[in-house]
C-alpha cells in the first residue's frame, strides 16, 4: 500500500500530523508493505522569496486576528505538538515562502532521503531558534546535508530555480484534482483520504479500511499476454 | 499514477515488456505524472545460487522441449526483441538464480536507480557474451556501479544475504496476492492489472483507463481534520 501525504514545511497541523501518522503506522500489522511518499502543498505560494516576517505578525497581518488570539493558536499547537512528542517553539518562529524546500523534498525523495530531509525541515522550522527562511542556501544545505544529501548536490538543486520546480507544482495541481483543501492531506493507494491532522486512532481506521477492502484488479484486457511463469514462457504459437 | 511492474531478470518476455510499456509510456500525455516501481518475481526461486545452465539446455531438461522447439522459442523472443528496439542474444544465454540481482534492485530503488541497473542486469543477460551468472558479485558490482551505484555499498549488499530479502519475499507474496501467475505483471494503481507483454497499444489503453476512471476518494472519517488552508490553520475552538 502506498500513503502519499500532501502537506508544507509552513503548516504547523503537517509536523502534528506526520508524528500521528506515523505513530498509526508503527502500531499497523502491515506496515513493512506501506510506502510513504511526501507531497508539495504550499500554503503561501505568492509570498516573495525574500518577504519573511515573524508567524505572529503574519497571523495578526494576513488573518486579522488580535495578537492574543494569534499567541493562543500558537499555543495550543505547541501543547498538540507536545501531546504527539514534538518540540514546539511557540514564538519568534519565522513565515515564508517554501518552494525552493519543496523542490529539494523532490530531489530528496529520488535519492531516498524524502522524509529524512522533510523531518529535518520540521524540526528546524517548528522547533529551533534559528529561521529557516532568512540564512538563505547555506541553512538549506545544512539541513540537507544532515539528512544524508550531497551538499554540492543540494547548491545545484537550489541554484537552478527551474529544478524539481514541475514535480513541485505537479503535485500541487494533483491535490486540487483530489479535492484537497488543505494540509496535511492523506492518500492511501488512491482510494482514501483522510484530510488533517487527525488523532493516530483516525488513521489507524484508515490503514486497515484502506488494507482490507483493496478491490480486485480490472484487468486490461481480460486475457493474459506473452508471459513466462512456472511453466516456462511462451513459445512460438504455430 | 503508479505503475508495478512484477518481472524476473531471467522473464525475456520481462524484458520485452518493459519496452513496450516504456513505447506507450513515451507517448502518454500525462507521463509525467506516472511513476514506474519494479518488483521481483523469480521465476526459479528454488535454483542453487552456483547451479547455472545454458538456457537451450535448462529448457529441455526442464520443461522437456526439443532442442529444436527450444531453438525456435530463443528465435522467436530475438525477432519481439528487435521490434521492440531491443538486442537479443539467442544462442549460449545462462539461465541462473536471480535473488541477489532482486536484492540489488530493491537497493537501487531506496537510491533513485532501480529502472537503471533493472535496464542494466536485462542487458547484460540478454543481450551480451559474458554470463551474469558465472562470474560471482564481481559482474554485479561492475554492472550495478554502471548503473549509478556505489561500488562499496554494492558489496554490502551482496555479502550480507539477508540485506533486502525480506523485501524480495514481500514482492512475491503480493504478486501471488493479486493474481498473478506469471510476469511480466502490470499494476496501475492497484486498480488495473495488464498480464504479460502485451503490444505497446494495449499498454497505452490501460494507461487511459486507469488515469480516466480514477474514482473519488472516499473519506475517512468524512470530515476534516485541524488542517492549515488558504485562510490559515485552525485555532483554538473555543
Amino acid at each position: 500500500m502506498r500513503v502519499e501525504i500532501w502537506s508544507d514545511i509552513a503548516c504547523p497541523w503537517c509536523y502534528v500530523g506526520k508524528a500521528r501518522f506515523e505513530q498509526a503506522l508503527a502500531a499497523f500489522p502491515h506496515r513493512d508493505r506501506v510506502e510513504v511518499v511526501h507531497r508539495s502543498f504550499e500554503l503561501d505560494p505568492h509570498r516573495a522569496k525574500d518577504d519573511v516576517q515573524p508567524v505572529l505578525t503574519m497571523l495578526t497581518a494576513k488573518y486579522g486576528m488580535s495578537q492574543a488570539q494569534a499567541q493562543a493558536g500558537e499555543d495550543d499547537l505547541g501543547a498538540q505538538a507536545a501531546a504527539a512528542g514534538l518540540d514546539y517553539r511557540t514564538r519568534g518562529r519565522d513565515h515564508g515562502n517554501t518552494f525552493d524546500m519543496h523542490r529539494l523534498l523532490h530531489f530528496a525523495k529520488e535519492q531516498g532521503r524524502q522524509s529524512a530531509l522533510l523531518d529535518a525541515l520540521y524540526r528546524a522550522n517548528f522547533a529551533e531558534e534559528r529561521s529557516v527562511f532568512t540564512e538563505g542556501d547555506a541553512r538549506l544545505v545544512e539541513l540537507a546535508a544532515g539528512a544524508g544529501l550531497d551538499a554540492d548536490a543540494v547548491r545545484a538543486v537550489l541554484a537552478d530555480p527551474a529544478a524539481y520546480a514541475d514535480e513541485v507544482r505537479a503535485d500541487e495541481r494533483e491535490a486540487a484534482q483530489l479535492g484537497a483543501n488543505g494540509v496535511p492531506f492523506f492518500v492511501l493507494d488512491r482510494a482514501y483520504g483522510v484530510s488533517g491532522a487527525q488523532p493516530a486512532e483516525v488513521f489507524a481506521q484508515a490503514l486497515t479500511q484502506a488494507w482490507g477492502e483493496r478491490p480486485p484488479l480490472t484487468l486490461v484486457p481480460a486475457g493474459d499476454g506473452d508471459a513466462c511463469g512456472p511453466d516456462g514462457c511462451a513459445v512460438p504459437r504455430d
